[in-house]
């Protein structure tokens, strides 16, 4: 096991009806004029906005709002924000949505209390700090109530990029299972994919005896594989919501993460197939994550063979573990197809001829990607192919 | 799932020579003047308390030691340690050892800010603040290193009773594997022992659809019963100890715990135990867990099932689950067994002939404890003759 630290210091508050104790902490991280950040319109549909601006309205919190937050967020909204900010004097980020709006809230953020360009935190530099950002979930997938992580999308390029800092936490994540309920299937499943997603780019690992981080992973995924078809099933299962909720958050604070080499290489051919074709980012992974599998799994059968017993429940093959290794690949393509996820390039309107041009932005050059298995682009492009 | 708050902010510092940093992390927390408290001495002799002193000294940061601390952390050590912040305006409890010496530390952390007698705290009163406490662990075990509890044995009577608040979650825990090394095996496997408790009085739980952590809850479990015995063959083998070490804090910090109601009774028939006789807290579990599921199993032989299935290997007995159930327990018990603890009250030098005492000590009257099954002073009286 590696060296490591870990501070996941967000305040969860979680469970029916909390979204209307936003206000009270809000107050109690000190937010007085606070800047609502949503997406689309379902929120103010829902009537969670307007309950979320009530419970503020009782605190004596003012506030501004900012919707339009999009999958895949922009930059252009986040420089709104950010001049919002400025020119108001908000103390506080208050971000009502799933990744998207988290993740530009986060931007925001950063931007507000820092002279120069936002982006600049995106392209390497250091993040001292930040406004406080408060979160009430809408969707579980990303995880960036729990992360210290935020990707963006710079319209300018259409580069997409990620900060990183234990400043971007939220202090407080407010998760109410029954906001998930009205989610189409699609998103739904997006979600669930995200989450497997970042439970595996820490699976993959190069690093040796890691068991309780392992053990957590598994318990992660299994956790994704029973309950998403039941909240499929039935829109209406809080239960089968909160557990998929809750692994979401876990899945994504680094604590099955921590200690181990990490391999984010297909998050990040993801990123450019998703910027490229603007596909919801769940789908893209559901796409990549098995074509990336099949390209490094010979580094070590062993891993992936783990994999396919403790996850998938797959018999080991002790004559061979490539069969048990290849069978856990499979069964993984084959819940993503069952809960109506797209795995091949065609199903989201993705092209071979594409391939070259995406393999360049992702701007690896003479070096490589990943860490469980160093990519060139050589080894991009397959990758790309065998997503075909 | 209920709803839940979960809040764990300590700042975990993790790995080979770490303790070297303590200073650093004081500084960071806002210490000037540190109670440095201690066990006995071991970390005198290993020079670990040499090399913590010199990190704060580098940072100019001054202090004052209080050594003693015992298994079961008594109230008399706790009042001194309070006068000696009181007098010298102590602004930091750092402590250095395992739970007794973290839970000594955090009831003087609370009565350093407090006008009144500390016990308060133990019988009731709510906790609103308390210095900050940092850690230096050199045990995986009670998991006070991230926890917000603290037990205490109040000399007057030899009452053990616990306090909980967020308040006393250290501000930073260190934790390196190494210095485990040198720990004797039997209290290696006590402390292997606490651990699997807090994790089972978690599981055992009547609380549906909790799978996220009853899954979690699993793999610590399976964690514990990989490493404990390697950690026992070898003691320079770092990787188990490190991986125990983890395991430790994410069995209490009540990650695999939230949103499920959980049962403490047999730590509490284990304090009893443990006040009465002085034995190892880890040991006296070892004693209690195994009797206290005998009695409750019938309440939820499913539950039990999956406990003997997914934690212990067992075959699903179909036809007849209470089998399963029952192997379950046994493979438990023949674990305790393997790694050399107690599993009868003979072992522990308890006695028949004091059960009525103990059951009254445990102050239940007209009350019950428990949640899973509530216990009457009946119960308390068969489950600790389970145990002869």
């Amino acid at each position: 096991m590696d060296n490591f630290n870990f501070y996941s210091p967000t305040f969860f508050v979680f469970g029916k009806e909390r979204e209307n104790e936003a206000g009270k902490y809000v107050k109690r991280y000190g937010g007085t004029k606070v800047l609502i950040h949503f997406g689309g319109g379902s929120v103010i549909k829902s009537g969670l906005l307007d309950r979320v601006k009530s419970s503020l309205t009782a605190q004596n919190i003012s506030f501004i709002e900012l919707g339009g937050a999009k999958p895949n967020p922009r930059s252009g909204l986040v420089y709104e924000g950010i001049n919002i900010c400025k020119r108001e004097n908000v103390d506080f980020v208050l971000a009502v949505g799933g990744g998207s709006a988290i993740d530009s809230a986060k931007a925001i953020a950063l931007g507000a209390v820092y002279d120069g360009d936002f982006w600049d935190f995106f392209i390497g530099k250091n993040i001292q700090k930040a406004l406080p950002v408060g979160v009430i979930l809408t969707i579980s997938a990303a995880g960036s109530e729990g992360s210290f992580a935020s990707v963006i999308t710079h319209e300018n390029g259409m580069i997409k990029r990620s900060a990183h800092s234990d400043a971007l936490r939220p202090v407080f994540s407010i998760m109410n299972p029954e906001l998930t309920c009205s989610l189409p299937d699609y998103q739904l499943a997006c979600g669930a994919t995200d989450m497997m997603a970042h439970v595996l780019e820490r699976y993959f690992t190069n690093t040796k005896n890691v068991e309780i981080t392992d053990r957590i992973c598994e318990a992660i995924l299994l956790t994704v594989i029973k309950e998403t078809p039941k909240a499929l099933a039935n829109a209406n299962d809080y239960e089968s919501r909160a557990n998929l909720m809750w692994a979401g958050m876990v899945a994504h604070n680094d604590i099955c993460g921590v200690g181990r080499e990490q391999d984010w290489s297909s998050h990040q051919m993801e990123h450019e197939l998703s910027a490229f074709y603007d596909v919801a980012h769940g789908a893209g992974l559901a796409v990549m994550f098995p074509a990336w599998m099949k390209f490094v799994m010979h580094h070590d059968i062993m891993r992936f063979a783990q994999f396919a017993v403790r996850v998938w429940g797959c018999e080991m093959d002790f004559q061979n573990p490539q069969t048990t290794a290849i069978q856990g690949i499979a069964k993984f393509e084959q819940f993503l197809l069952s809960i109506g996820m797209p795995v091949r390039f065609s199903d989201l309107g993705a092209n071979e001829k594409d391939i070259p041009t995406m393999v360049k932005t992702a701007g690896v050059g003479s070096n490589t990607i990943g860490s469980f298995v160093k990519l060139t682009e050589k080894d991009i492009e397959q990758i790309y192919k065998l997503a075909l």
